[in-house]
């Protein structure tokens, strides 16, 4: 299954595992089987650009809301890859940089894959990549164009690339057409009870007899933001109470739990 | 309570509380119970931060109407804090800079307090630091999107950071996805009349029996507001009683108070 | 009242008197209560900012349809003050200038003023420094985001300050945010039938039966009109009356002025 | 009446009555009421800014559709007025110039002008001076705040001027508060059949039975239409008629003039 | 008559006839009375400017559908006049230089003109000029600006100019006021059955009976897209018997004719 | 028919055949009527220009669903004509070039084909070359205008060109006036369930059994998404299934094959 996945796959020479490390701060745990399903299918992709002779280019966008998991995902079917470039195009790197000097870095990442026999290059939060902003709406349509190029524009005779985008605005990009420029698009979703039960207990910070409750008032959350409530939670009413939860010694308490939830959902 | 809690804080090392302090200049009084709650929960960020693991990085947003107390309480938690790193971002200091120039000033105090273990920085009337107006509506998409990935952008290894951001733009920051980029969000209300009466007791300017009319005048009003509107009031109808009320020679004028308080209201 | 209060008035030192006398090129007669009412209170603020300590910045809003009075009041006001510093910021003296220029400039008003201990500072006609025009509608965002800082900005410790705007655009200075970045806002009005009447009087051109019927056609016109109107009616149909009128030999005719009226009503 | 006025003036030292002159190809015929009562008036107001004491700067803006004759009307007032400085500001002399460089032309003849005790300055077709165009609409908007800045400053102690404008646009200039911006609008219509026949009578080029009928033809056109719909008209079905008509030898066929008007008026 | 008229022009000196001829690449055929009318008013036109003292400037506008023979039309008035500076301004020779260099040689064709004392200049397909596009919509407002401006512009004393302006986008002509400015407007329409009859009797490549049948089923085309119609047809289905056609050994077959038409006109 | 047409043709002298081969990197197949007739006639196009006199300039644009076939149909063409200057201009050779870079290269591109007797020039997506983004919608005017005149402007005497366009945006091509720039404009569909059963058989795949229920799942799919969608299947569901069935030892599961389609299938 997915996790045991994850353990048998070895860092591949050449990628920045600290950097793709670094997407995953939380570690990964098993949280449903949709995100199983879509890591499969996306480790499936590499292969197929592996073997494939007649498409040398294939490309794969993960979307779903803030923080369900789609650059740790991203980031760890690029560490689970044996692919010598693995390299992720980030809005971090590149803040204040005017559109043509990001343009031109985004080249930069691609024809760097264009010399390695096999390449992985995730295009992290596309929205921020292209400095969307919902009104007006505005966007760098320099940037726009140069990726509906890069995402068909075939890599060099004998070179091949796996492309994985990552979006929350799955509706912008659509009407950009970058949707349509991937081959294959996968939902990311939030985890429902059952998922966010499995997670709470792998993390063991709620008493027994509390999980189902606690569980059910995460229906429908994404996966970074139960992580958020858990740690405001843990420190308890009146702060402090952080190290006696994460050591096991205390519970924490399901009304103060409520509580924080209701400062992070927004009203 | 809260009050209480302001006398324990001892200035923190690094912190310019000079600036922070000009953020107060009528004093901390107490206004309500809201006002309290809201100030000890950013107090705990404060605390959760420090002693956090997997969230190097906690933002909260202070949101409310013009005047309400905003900048002073995000100041108050920084002095009270005992970070060795407070810096406030204000539009105040960036008068006429180009976009790219306030870029990167705001850039600057991140990197700044990437080299502080624990620090605070508040990011101040954010509207104002995105140039934002309503027609249009126009603002800096530069410094919107320098800020949405500077609010998702994890500080390197053993650093942390709280940022407090406050503005009366609520729907602005919404539409533009800034809010969404918050963990957290609190309101930040206008007094009731209870609250009011609590201020003007305080303030004493008022003869015994006018407290209650004037209180309930004040229903409804920003607390920097109702200091601007006693100032006026204290001056009298034909100027120069200043002096009197404050010393507590004299009181207000009921009359003359109301008069006031039609200027200054919108109508 | 009104008019007495100006004769008591010694000009400020350091105040360029001349540029604020040309504000009144027709002088100030007593044209009705409103207006009495509004200098009376916009002088208060002046002795207000001069005693106050926790408002040491007080700002004040002169709104009303063109030609009401507004800068000649504004100007009477920096005339009647005794601070050191009065300056008056008009789009006259930097046409054509280019937006940051202008800009600029406006700050360097403020920064000048904040070595002074009391400064009045008067932002004439605000939807003309902004480059506002109702088509679009366009405006200069840098110089409304310049004053929106500027109009909350507190001056150095010991350094105290009025600022007076005035406009006859207060719908778009509402929807940019800049009403409401004032104090207090006053309405200066245009005249009504009564007002216009003791103008009249004051001004001895028309014969005694007809000034009645001379004020009711006046009914709601600014005070600048009038003086225009009335200028028009002198010089009589054929041209070289003026002199016989102002001399007071002859009286303007009711029909003529009547027919003036019409060309400066906008049909 | 209006035209023996023409003859009394003196050409004004200092005007370039060449330029002036230019403004009226066709010389000046007399065209109705409406066209003399407008031009007294506007010479009333030269009067009227010579001996003011109070308004040193009046402002008339001539507007009506294209061709009504408000350019010839201007150049006219200018030429009979005895005004040592006339200025016509037209956009054919700025042809392709940069908006600031415009601008400055425009501030430097309002500059010249102030040096001379009595100036009249002709703002021709305001709206090719703004560059306007209805698509959008666009504009040049530091045009507009130049003229709408200069129509209100008044120029130095001792000097006056007569700012007279001309539009065929004024919804256009009303929504950029231009119109507001002149103390006075006259309106020049197109002819009445009367006008038009009085015209054709000076003209003296259809057959006397014709005259009526080709006024009637003529009703509700501009006067600078009515001259080349007869240049066309004189030139006959074949060409080579224009000697003869001129002449007086021969008339207008009257069938032809209908035809000639189908081909100038919209269809 | 038409054809007649054409064959007893004699070349203009200083006209660049080996442009002008590049105009009507198929050359001039009959194509009914309509074109015939409009050539016969324009050369007039050419006339009455030559004789004119009143009116040194004449401007008439050819509009009508994409081929319909506008620039052949008025080439040939440019080759049948007899004036001596004749220029066509187009935008084929100003591809992709920046807006402000077209429009200086614009005006460089002007003040050329101005220079002889007979001109004609044609402004070929001003949409394209103008840059004009419909989305949006967007063109040039600087070269409309100027256009406006030249079309008013009288050349020096003694200097006489025609000026023949094409386009295919009446409504945008319009709506930018550029319609008005030209003095005469012209619809140059498609062939009816009738005309397209005549036309396809002078290039004799269909057998006689199928004619009509052909003629019909050309109705409402214009003459430009006739040509490459029956340029298609000649081919054959096979390909290879253009020159049978041609030669007159061979007629279009008419069913192959009518399955061209499919592919040229709009589905 | 159309496969044999293809092994008629030697690369013509000049054309960067490498160039055009990898535009159809999986070859051509036989993929129904319409194809093959779209072929056809753009050759017969292309000897049209070779025997023409009178159209020395022919332009036919290809429009259809994204990888539908155009590019690789064009560049058969090319490869087929025999004409001495192939050129293909797409934007993956100008990736973040300015606009007017850009607009030089496709300038040259032409002025080259101006000396060769005769050319072909494919302008590969169009909507590309102009930057064409659907939201505003924005797209580069100075390339629409370029293109606008190039496609009318006519080579130099004796030189002739055949201009084919591809796009995948024609609603888009219209609305700036590029299709109608196009004498001929012909739908390239996707595979309808006969056609894609052909294609199926070619490639053989399938088990005897499956094919027809493949084909009517892949209806209405453009050939190029259907080579994607087979390489997906062939992997099989655990990876590593390719070359078993692309060496013919096993067939693709059709559960499986259904199973993939969804996942390139927009939902
Ligand atoms: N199975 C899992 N899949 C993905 N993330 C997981 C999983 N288990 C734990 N996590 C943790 O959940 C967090 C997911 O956050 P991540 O940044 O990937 O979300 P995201 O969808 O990219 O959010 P955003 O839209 O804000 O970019 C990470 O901290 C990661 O360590
Ligand atoms: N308990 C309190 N909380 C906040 N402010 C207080 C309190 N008691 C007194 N004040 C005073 O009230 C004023 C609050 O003004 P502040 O500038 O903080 O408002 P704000 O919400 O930031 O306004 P704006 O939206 O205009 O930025 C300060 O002068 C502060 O000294
Ligand atoms: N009591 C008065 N108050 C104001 N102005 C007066 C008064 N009496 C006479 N005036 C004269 O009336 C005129 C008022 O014009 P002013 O320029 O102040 O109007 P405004 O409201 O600023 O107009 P605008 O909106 O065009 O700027 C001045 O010429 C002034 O001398
Ligand atoms: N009484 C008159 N008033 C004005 N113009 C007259 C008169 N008699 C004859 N004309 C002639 O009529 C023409 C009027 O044209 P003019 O350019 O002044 O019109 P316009 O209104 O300025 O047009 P446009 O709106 O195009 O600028 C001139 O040629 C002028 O010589
Ligand atoms: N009587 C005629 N009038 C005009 N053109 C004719 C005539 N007879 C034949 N032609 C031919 O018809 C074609 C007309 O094309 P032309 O370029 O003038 O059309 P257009 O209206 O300018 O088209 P566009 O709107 O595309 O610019 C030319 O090739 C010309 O040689
Ligand atoms: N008969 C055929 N016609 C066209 N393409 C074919 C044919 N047979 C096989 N193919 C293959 O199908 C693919 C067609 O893709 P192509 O890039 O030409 O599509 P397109 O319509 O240009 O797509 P896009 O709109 O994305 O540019 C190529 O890989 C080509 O090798
Ligand atoms: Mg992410
Ligand atoms: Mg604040
Ligand atoms: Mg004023
Ligand atoms: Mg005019
Ligand atoms: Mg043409
Ligand atoms: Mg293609």
């Amino acid at each position: 299954d997915f996790l045991n996945a994850l353990h048998e796959i070895i860092p591949a020479f050449g990628a920045s595992t600290d950097d793709l490390e670094r997407c995953r701060l939380n570690g990964i745990v098993e949280c449903g089987g949709r995100h199983e399903h879509i890591f499969k299918r996306t480790m499936l992709l590499a292969e197929q650009v592996k073997v494939s002779r007649g498409s040398p280019l294939v490309t794969c966008l993960l979307e779903g809301p803030s923080g369900s998991g789609k650059t740790a995902m991203s980031a760890t079917v690029g560490i689970g890859s044996d692919f010598p470039y693995v390299k992720i195009v980030s809005a971090e790197t590149m803040i204040g940089l005017s559109e043509s000097t990001k343009c031109a870095q985004i080249v930069k990442v691609f024809e760097d894959a264009y010399r390695s026999p096999l390449s992985i290059i995730i295009l992290d939060d596309i929205e921020r990549l292209l400095e969307y902003v919902a009104i007006g709406p505005r966007f760098s349509n320099l940037i726009s164009q140069t990726l509906l190029v890069l995402l068909k524009r075939l890599p060099p005779k004998g070179k091949k690339i796996l492309v994985i985008g990552t979006t929350s605005e799955l509706n912008f990009l659509d009407s950009v057409g970058l949707q349509d420029a991937f081959s294959v698009t996968y939902n990311v979703p939030t985890l429902k009870t059952e998922d966010a039960k499995k997670v709470l207990e792998q993390l063991n910070v709620f008493a027994e007899e509390d999980i189902d409750s606690a569980a059910e008032a995460l229906n429908d959350m994404p996966i970074k933001k139960i992580y958020m409530v858990i740690e405001m939670a843990a420190q308890g009413e009146e702060g402090g109470g952080a190290e006696a939860i994460y050591s096991g010694k205390e519970k924490i308490k399901l009304m103060h739990f409520y509580d924080c939830l209701q400062d992070v959902i927004r009203y």
